[in-house]
């Protein structure tokens, strides 16, 4: 994780390496996120996550508000699941500053989000888990999506969720190879292109590369 | 169509040719768009239909989960006509994936197209037709701006349809060669200009073209 | 005004000469806005007006579409005055393409205008009138903005306009040399940076200028 | 505070000096601020703030219109305290053109902010103190981000506040100086991005620098 600073700022050498107590593995000057025990506290319940995203999506916030029910209304959406998990530190620890900065409140946490992989936390945001990388960043994204959606929806009229198939079957097929990798290379060249680092990249699709069309991708670099 | 890939990042050697059955005609390595049935389920059942796009437009997806009927609620959403026609797989099919994979959910898809140039997709987004590129183009924009329109107008009171005579008469004032080519030279150099390749174009206006704005015109580029 | 394309697009060398019956003054080949009468419909009728714009804001539309009055609510959308004509073609032609094309129609806008400097059109936009091109800029903006305001405002409770003398007193400031010369340089700016030619102007305040303040500018530019 | 400029275009030699009576300290040419005497007024009244903002923000300004109550709703909006002023210029002036330009105004106004940092000007916009720059911008966005928050949340369910012990505990968490480092630091980098200076800064972690990394810090420049 990086050392305490804004995520779109962070560089490579910004990375630390942590262990599951949320302390450093090199002694350091830096700053570090008061929140890391987060991460910390969800890598050590769940074996089987290596990624966790934590975040303050303003189409998720108002199911953090509101009491209103997060649930999937949309195909991409599916990956909530039927129940989306909501973490009140209330519960455990009354009154708080509402940061997640003891090892205590990350267990907490972490307890709630049990066996899902997205969590929501009253009045603050959400935390999202993923087995990999790809699979966090496509979690990430379209929960919050669907958030967006259904507050829309909502003003149209009644929302119901998807039906449990449907959630399974579509949430399943989301997560598959090629929709994940296709989201993957398009949030990375969005990334690159925001830094002014794109450069197209041409795969082999089997068919020979015709002159003209190799002069027109130069021209699009 | 091209092969799999977030049309944003689409290259002209991405282009690959397609037989009716979505099958591509030369043998390829590359990955294929899991939806490519869409497109060739209505080639099938629509000969007049000549470019076809398939989105999860983020103003158009409310009308696909909260049951609101989308309607032409302005002069430019007219192509929509009086009813939009709703498709839901499990009609044919029961809980699935939602995603539109196998040739005969794409047939099931397109009877509920009929003879209509937009067809919207429970839970999932829309498909559009149109008998050419720029035709289809306007007609997915601002079908698209329509619903956004009608979600903002619905929030402020009842929001009624245009009638009959006006959906026929702007419906068809919206498709003449002026509007549709002056939208579509507008789209072009929105690409261009977020590809970086924008380059003023200069028409003959019939006018002698003055040397002041000859030399501004250069300080454009 | 310029022949038919999209604004975004407009060159110097596209401007043409029209009469007050919207004909151009010298002949030419190139295609012209269909609505050109909407603005020589207001030009006739209206000798004190020197600058109009028509426009499809997204947030003026829903109060085009819903039948909810657009009124003027916060400081700076005092411009819009007490009451904001609404012109509904219907009223003078039965059902029609609505678009203002034919002289006929132009007039019957301009009537429904009268002395007020923004008419709304019903199910199309607006149309917006000025004594100069940088009064026009203002009160377009401006009345696109009260009404996205007024949208948000109605979503948590009643909403209920400026009162009759605040609409006076307010409007008056608003069109004072001083707000409208702010704005137009800022929109100047905005059009300059977004075509890529801006470059910080320095005015002199009357204070030496520092070194140090010379230095910085120029690494601005 | 600058000469009177859209506080985008705001260089450093349009910056001026003024007494707490808002006059200018040096004789200019330039125009000044109608406005002035909004933070004459409250530096005037409060010792203990040095920086102050005034502003229309959209989200804010609903507020300013509708009557409802904006509060605290999420962890990082806590710095609203538990209730916000209202200021309504009718009270002691009758109508006005809404604009505070007279310093009877401006001390109205401050009487108004009381020891808060926030004030909402009835059908206006908001007006923001803080201790330092850093922590005046760190409230001014903050409080905006939770006003659109709050509009979100009420299209879903009833709206209530954090509670008291929560507003004092995280409100003071946010103003850290962690926290606002972090902020800080985000703010002026997506400031030198918008003007095109930006070069990514590279702090000493006390971890020894890798090669690679020093590469490709060097490739993102």
């Amino acid at each position: 994780m990086s050392r305490s600073r804004a995520p779109e700022l962070v560089q490579a050498d910004d990375i630390l390496e942590f262990t599951l107590d949320s302390q450093p593995l090199k002694q350091t000057d830096a700053r570090l996120y008061g929140e890391r025990v987060i991460h910390g506290g969800i890598y050590q319940a769940r074996p089987d996550v290596n990624a966790v995203c934590h975040h303050h999506a303003p189409s998720i916030l108002p199911f953090c508000i509101s009491g209103m029910e997060l649930k999937p209304v949309f195909h991409l959406g599916a990956t909530l699941g039927e129940t989306v998990p909501f973490w009140d530190a209330r519960d455990d620890f009354g009154d708080t500053t509402l940061i997640v900065a003891k090892p205590e409140e990350g267990a907490s946490l972490a307890r709630a989000l049990g066996p899902s992989w997205i969590v929501l936390m009253r009045r603050h945001g959400a935390t999202v888990a993923g087995a990999t990388l790809e699979e966090l960043t496509f979690r990430t994204i379209y929960t919050a999506r669907n958030a967006a959606l259904q507050i829309q929806a909502h003003t149209l009229g009644h929302v119901s969720p998807l039906n449990e198939a449907e959630i399974r079957l579509a949430g399943e097929y989301n997560l598959r190879p090629g929709p994940v990798a296709r989201a993957w290379e398009y949030w990375n060249v969005r990334l690159d292109k925001a830094e002014g680092t794109f450069r197209p990249k041409k795969e082999k699709t089997g068919a020979p590369k015709k002159s003209a069309a190799k002069r027109r991708a130069r021209r699009h670099r």
